[in-house]
């Protein structure tokens, strides 16, 4: 999670009543933390953020049918202003194709983390650089416990 | 008025209790319509598509402080996937910059529309062609009305 | 191969009186299907669709020799509107380099298959969802299979 | 015309058997040359480069049409690399929409062509600069006298 | 002049000793200002912002002669990350066909005012809008006065 | 190293007094050749070409840390104009936040030079096919013998 995720979460918070934040588990990829990690570094920085109408949880299997038992219709994306708004809208009329009740909405994230990508913080960090500006701290912590 | 912003109200009508569509009226620009002609395309497609969550006006002046006038904080636009998102967030982003307490969220035109433009429309019509896929009806009577 | 490609392959057996299409054999890359299914995955297809100047054969080497080797000097590419255009470039404007008398020449996929991607369908078809509206029959099946 | 026209009427002359060059007469736009001038250079232009099986002619009313008319079903398109592939896409996609049967198919002007501009050209020609790397000599005389 | 450009030409102070910002004539565009303004805008920014090292001047004709004629044979150009790459690169390959020894340099705008665009600013203005985040204030109090 | 490398080197020795050419040494990406071969082939490459200013070297840690170390300000990036602008720009961002100090400086490439990819050269060389306008000689005679 960079700060353009919170942003976008951050955004989501204010638009919805109440927003779901949901970790994909993936059993192919291997994500650079486990999932527990993952969902605790989102809760961390959920409650230091003080944002109370997020719920962050897992899902497998589509997306779409996640949006579905959850009630809902609406798939919330963030967009970076500098990246990959093609995969955004490839992914979005996929989506659209299995589930046309399903809307995505985008947002965009602060411009001042439009350029963050998570293979470049991670690129800093195995060097040593300094990535407070890219990351939560909840993340940073662990971030540098991993690099070290 | 494209068969693209129908499509957009449309999913903007299933977000949102109440969808104000509003066109802004800007002296300088010299629309094919007048104000009141745009409108009453407007308000004739939507009661023939059974939209009944939609309200109809106009504005002057910026966007965000219709908004805000409003009592709503969200802005929303479509965008065509095949067009001009780079217009799109400049704009966003100049109106975040004039209140940032204004979010632009985006829904994706139906596929099937992405490709319309206003521009191509014109031309079709002028040289002739067949624009009923493009248009809605209540449009297609008055470009037809004016170009023989 | 997806509807994008089928439809790709309909279009250039109208373009010209023979369409040879090529499946490329890459000892390093490993395709999802063996070369044989992948070339009777498109031998039924063609079938199934009645499209009778198609030859499916397989190649080995530069395309552009290939191409030579038919005794022709075009090479057929389909263009997503959603995608690859920039690989697209790259590769005709390399192949142009290696033999200036190859002309690259591209169609348009139709509009509603834009936006399907291999990875993304892939993904849907690991999770159990219906694919059914990306690829033709003779890949449906064969994918459920693998995925099973 | 530019040197990037040039080489894409080149390229389809030696894709089809018979090329017809047709310049769009447009009421409404003022052209820098009026017809008769462009079709001059047209035709002075392929009797210099001795491209036999091109026929230069003007069509005024939808460019579907005066394929049809044509006895044909293909529209080639000269597509640049750094350029209005944008543009192009959607005049294709809404041809399309207007006649199913006809298909767009593009080729790319050779790379060193690939950044010239009408626009650009024009303002270098009306500030005395050389013109002669951008445009072929029997346009480059007419701009020169234009702008003398 | 925007933010953005005053932005480039700090950049471009530190990079060279002398940076020469020269403003285009051009009879046939009517600029907002006139360039006697222009220049007293340019002027009164860099004073007040400590910028030592900028001449300030006019040019007409073609830009790669004004270089030359400079003694220089860099040309720098601001870059706005959502914005015109396109058209700077259009116009940097065509300068480079009109003079090879020219090397055109790119510097890349702060990303705050990345999408500010001139044609926003002048909407913003007419409507009564807030611009002094877009402008410096030499500029502001010309374009406030202009749209009173 | 390509030609448009090379290209990207001749042009910043034009624009600088002293060039420094840093070899990234990574550890975890496997490159095709060795850092030393590499460096023997940017010596071999600019002692052909007669490029008195530059220096060859290597680096680890972060590219801002080297500028500073080298005593410069200045990182110069060759961009492509058919290419990878996206991540140069996230990357330029990325070092900006980093050490507001540096500047990231793009030249272009030669437009023949623009579409080359390592990726493309390096298919072409397991084919077996020329590759002699793509890279320099040095790396031609090494890419032709781990490839046979």
């Amino acid at each position: 999670m960079t700060r353009g995720h919170l942003d976008v979460i951050k955004r989501g918070a204010r638009l919805f009543d109440t927003l779901v934040v949901a970790v994909a588990i993936n059993i192919e990829k291997k994500p650079l933390f486990p999932t527990e990690e993952r969902i605790a570094m989102l809760r961390e920085t959920v409650r230091a953020e003080k944002i109370d109408n997020v719920e962050i949880t897992t899902f497998s299997g589509m997306a779409v049918d996640f949006v579905r038992e959850q009630g809902s219709h609406v798939l919330l994306r963030g967009i970076r202003t500098l990246s990959d708004w093609e995969n955004e809208f490839q992914m979005a009329l996929t989506n659209r194709a299995l589930d046309t009740g399903i809307e995505t909405v985008f947002v965009m994230a602060s411009l001042e983390y439009s350029y963050i990508s998570s293979r470049l913080i991670r690129e800093v960090a195995t060097l040593g650089g300094d990535i407070s500006n890219f990351v939560p701290p909840a993340v940073e912590k662990r971030l540098r416990k991993q690099y070290k």
